[in-house]
């Protein structure tokens, strides 16, 4: 599995002994693990294995973005069916260090086993560079709370990989979705309090950070109005699978799948982070809503969402 | 899953954020991951949690012994049948975290996910302090080779357990193996050349070393004679299965099972190094042969033994 995976500056020892040995220069080191399992984090027939690659290191680089850390490395252990072609497994070694390369990062290290349908657990590990930790605890009453990168372009390509339209440019960003890695840091140096990836939708993953900083979190409707890519992919689905044709009530069920789209849709990775009031963000980092003191999510003034919906993979796109 | 998995020192953040920070004082960090996986290496009829706890965190703590380092740290992803009873996972912790403290690590991460089987991927983080990794690739013709822990010890346990004798204490060795973590840290003190742990059988990790090194490794078959209880075991397996009670050969077939349970078993996870001739190895260092020119390894003056013979988990007990 080594073959395609080169090391960088940081691999001291990679892959082939007993364990990997990777440079550490802050006196600290980022780690985080997760898995993505066939047929239910992806599947093989819309997925090709470098897609499944990029998906499988994201997941976990973005977790290490999300402390306010530079991804440096990434450590795979991947079980297969016997039957599984070579040519598979290296399409996802390619897709590993592909995405590894956006991020700064390499494969260090991994494990194979034999196992009825594909496997991968990811380990990502990630340099602060000196900066702290940016944590989910640190939010204050009067912080702006901001994202960067896209909303619900996950979740609507893969609800266009439902209803068939494979090859509508948002299945792109549910099969690969590319999380702006280097704004992790930038939050972390412009002062953000908290820092989370969407990884189980927009109102989850602010409702863990609501409620580890024991705060409410104010979104504004405005601010999270479906682009109009997603209201022409919610638009296409509602015509696939025959929605009543009669006058459309305000707002349609095509507008009100893209807005939950951007609400509730999961695994963009896209970065949210608060900030103290009166930070100047840079253009990428679009501000979304407020803080207040309570607990829960609220969009404008409607009642606390928090936990009220997630993201559930495959799950939540029916 | 965090309930019963105490932090320790190094843990700047524990469980519960996108990611765990751990204080790498010494500017490396040891990493390896593995999979433990349900009907491959462990089967819940057979194991109870807290022993799959244990045997997860030995596989990767394990590695980072044998590069030379401590280990500090282990992230745990953990997939279940809906099923699964909540005591089990509890039980799993309490065994992952019990197995940790005999190394001095703890569980700073994890993921968890639905799965058809019990699936864990378990990364291991150690600390070199200080010292250089000690690879595979280090061997000098002349150098000694010595193992501290037992030898062929689960390989008995397991073919145990497999001819129903469950209740042998031999079986214990399979269920939880113990590994001499703190003997990696002290092969490093002591310069040695190489180190690895013994996870796919002696032979075929001996063989890892000897291709690493560009060396041949010479084992001396008075020094890997099967303990008393390992030859009691075979005799009593070879009893259940009705080997024939002729007159015995010599060797008999029960003195070569054990014999090939020295040789080839797998998952005592002990640790395998070589040492410059002359070091004075501490008591639990147990000689078994030498390195010359050549390559593979050779029992006595027998045939090259390398990649020949391997652990394959349950496949190879029968």
């Amino acid at each position: 599995m080594s073959a395609g995976l080169p090391p960088n500056a940081k691999t001291l020892v990679g892959i082939g002994d007993d364990a990997a040995v990777l440079a550490t220069p802050d006196g600290r080191v980022v780690a985080t693990t997760d898995f993505l399992l066939e047929g239910r984090h992806f599947r093989r027939d819309w997925s090709s294995a470098a897609d499944v690659g990029h998906k499988a290191a994201a997941r976990s680089l973005a977790d290490c973005a999300a402390m306010g850390a530079e991804p440096s490395a990434l450590l795979v252990a991947l079980a297969a069916p016997p039957g599984l072609p070579v040519s598979w497994a290296r399409e996802l070694a390619g897709g590993l260090a592909a995405e590894c390369a956006r991020a700064g990062a390499s494969v260090i290290g991994g494990d194979t086993a034999r196992a009825g349908s594909v496997l991968l657990a990811v380990t990502g590990l990630g340099d602060l560079g000196g900066r702290k930790p940016v944590l989910r605890s640190g939010v204050r009453p009067g912080d702006v709370v901001a994202v960067a990168g896209p909303l619900g372009h996950a979740a609507a390509g893969l609800a266009l990989l439902m209803a068939g339209m494979n090859s509508e440019p948002l299945v792109r960003e549910h099969l690969r979705p590319a999380p702006p890695y280097d704004a992790g840091p930038e939050a972390a140096v412009l002062g953000a309090t908290a820092l989370i990836d969407v990884s189980d939708g927009l109102l989850a993953d602010l409702g863990h950070v609501a409620d580890a900083s024991g705060v409410q979190i104010r979104l504004a409707s405005d601010r999270l109005r479906p682009e109009r890519e997603l209201l022409a992919a919610a638009r296409k689905i509602s015509e696939r699978t025959g929605s009543p044709s009669r006058p459309a009530p305000t707002p349609t069920p095509a507008d009100a799948l893209a807005q939950e789209w951007v609400l509730t849709g999961g695994e963009d990775h896209s970065l949210v982070a608060t900030f103290p009031p009166g930070t100047r963000l840079p253009p990428r980092w679009r501000v979304l809503g407020e803080v207040g003191p309570g607990h829960g999510v609220l969009v404008d003034d409607g009642q606390p969402r928090t936990g009220a919906l997630g993201w559930d993979h495959f799950a939540s796109g029916r």
